[in-house]
């Protein structure tokens, strides 16, 4: 890279052309991709979203500016529908939930700054904080999420050092499908009250879950509203491609977040928010959700019945999750998904190898299957061709 | 502010406090205002938009998230009406040029690195850069842009160092009107590759002429394609609440870009892109400019017509522009903007004090006036209410 660039871009560089070459391959014409982490487009509630359309196109307020913390009654609608007080005004529209990670990456890291994760995580967070040179500190869990002893001796550990903040995605994380059990909620928020430190809970997945709601969210508990920043977003129940996300965040961060993001993009799509006030105000949400929530159980079900036939006997190692989109796959010790995976190509299957989700470094034999945008057809043949692939790899 | 938040937050503060408080005047009813750079809604194709939009709501594809670098056809198009040779690849769709300058910020600048910039110039692009913590060096020029003379000389005084690039608004710039001259065009070029520096071609107001076209922008220029970072919009041509913009940079920066987009959002809005893509595609570009410009012109009109009455006889100093949405006042030796500001609001207007936009220091007697969004009669009625306060402020 020339010298003309940016530490940051160097930074950006290093997880960004593995990303680059993982893309590459979902490309391929003729793939099954587990790859992507996409919603169906058939969940689409695509009726709707005309009619709003329409309406919303009638009017020149859609493609004037909007307020930089976004659309007040869009705000006011969100608000309402968290699950735990909030008002509209502790609300601020992003781009997006991508968007803010980003700009709480800006506002709060600083070069070798420390980052509480789970491993694995969610590699955009990853991507969204790289380029500010943070430390991840990674925090050891089991298919419940994180530990609270693990949070309090990687705490205890750094001695006088605080961590800017723990990254969380407490409900069928991506990329491992786990959740965080109730019990284990108020503990880590303790500690984040102790050691004085944000907890950014991403909750992209939470409504989808198969059979029961997930634990309330850490922002729901005493003192949540302190110490958390929570991130939501429509791309995984509504759609992802008018890029409306929003965060509730403290007094404090919401101002500072605020500036970031005028200058990052003077405020969010005018007309997108519009269109998604009309759902918001047209939708039976509680309907819509049931279907997407019966969509997404029954390619789960399938992920998992093809993984049992193919990967028996211990071969692989998984769980079926309670919601989301994702299967987390580990198998045999030798194996290294990143140097699976253009057999598998070969052979028409795709999907993310742990290691670029791993900031412990111990992803090298699992992969991330995502199960969301597959037919149940397709997930039973992607399935067998992961297996040929790796009888191929073991050969 | 705590000491939890980044240095990035800081240096947001400083320009965004500001910013606040100038953006607060503006939102009072009744009040005439000359502050925001908005387009007038009267101008944004509405029929178009509305057809067009009805058409890409009822194709799937434009919910589900959109290639990192724009909607392919898109980038076709937008290529092709380019004011030079430019291919589909070397095109990045942006959510508005605002997060073109937030992103090249990212991937350019480290904290102390020299940017060269206009002075006045575009806050926007100052807040973008901000919390880089560049330091910023300003060219001197006069009517007809900066002088690549006084470009020359900062450059020699920079010893051994190099500014990572120069930041230029050639035509019709935010907040003078000005534009840089034909004949000054080429040389600066020259110093940017013979220093080897990028110039970010910032062109949101090019399409906005009264009477002739500017001069062919930096980017078209022998060497263009190496030096030059063009930047465009859609935001004052056809509407800035879909956030469409772009930008058309040589291949290194664009790919280190697309990786902090990447990281920043995952893409800009489908819908908003099918959108602009179906506007592109439907309306008579040619003829839609044409009424824009009218349009526009008569308000410029209206503004130097208003500014004669009141601040006739050298009270006042000011240019009616060849384009865009900016007039540039100064006021006699004495008069504090920033101070006059609450007397002005107080009557019932409002604009931008000129200190904020001009990192040399020189603005505290200047206003920005925007003309674009008021009537004509609010022009006039703006004018005398600003001259009411001048003369409060004198006595």
């Amino acid at each position: 890279m020339s010298g003309v660039f940016a530490a940051a871009a160097a930074r950006l560089a290093e997880r960004g052309k593995a990303l680059e070459d993982l893309m590459g391959y979902a490309d391929r014409p003729g793939i099954i991709s587990f790859a992507g982490g996409f919603p169906d487009p058939a969940t689409f509630p695509l009726e709707t979203f005309r009619r709003v359309a329409a309406a919303a196109t009638a009017k020149r307020r859609g493609f004037q500016y909007a307020p930089v913390a976004g659309n007040p009654r869009l705000r006011e609608r969100v608000a309402a529908a968290m699950p735990f007080p909030a008002a509209p005004d502790e609300v601020v529209i992003t781009s997006g939930s991508q968007q803010g990670l980003d700009l709480l990456g800006k506002i709060l890291l600083d070069p070798q700054d420390l980052v509480l994760v789970e491993s694995p995580t969610y590699l955009g967070a990853l991507q969204a904080f790289d380029p500010l040179g943070p430390v991840y500190v990674t925090v050891a869990g089991d298919e419940e999420g994180i530990l609270p002893e693990a949070l309090g001796e990687a705490l205890s550990r750094m001695g006088g050092a605080r961590p800017k903040f723990l990254y969380l995605t407490p409900n069928f994380q991506n990329p491992t499908g786990r959740t965080l059990s109730g019990e284990r909620r108020g503990p880590i928020l303790e500690l984040a009250a102790r050691y004085g430190f944000y907890i950014l809970e991403d909750n992209a997945y939470g409504e989808l879950y198969f059979r029961v709601p997930p634990p309330p969210p850490l922002r729901a508990l005493p003192g949540g509203e302190e110490r958390v920043i929570y991130l939501g977003t429509f791309s995984k129940i509504l759609a992802p491609g008018l890029r409306v996300g929003w965060v509730v965040a403290p007094a404090e961060v919401r101002r500072a977040f605020l500036q970031a993001k005028t200058a990052a993009d003077l405020g969010s799509g005018s007309l997108a928010q519009e269109i998604m006030l009309g759902v918001m105000e047209e939708l039976v949400l509680a309907d819509h959700l049931r279907k997407v929530r019966e969509f997404y159980a029954r390619r789960a079900h399938a992920m998992d019945r093809t993984l049992g036939e193919v990967f028996a006997g211990g071969v692989g190692v998984w769980r079926v999750p309670d919601g989301g989109f994702f299967v987390w796959l580990t198998l045999p010790e030798g194996v290294d998904t990143s140097m699976l995976l253009p057999m598998a190509v070969d052979r028409g299957v795709a999907y993310v190898p742990g290691n670029p989700l791993c900031p412990d470094g111990q992803g090298a034999r699992s992969a991330r299957l995502t199960f969301s945008c597959a037919t149940e057809e397709d997930i039973a043949e992607g399935g067998k061709r992961l297996g040929e692939a790796l009888r191929h790899f073991a050969t």
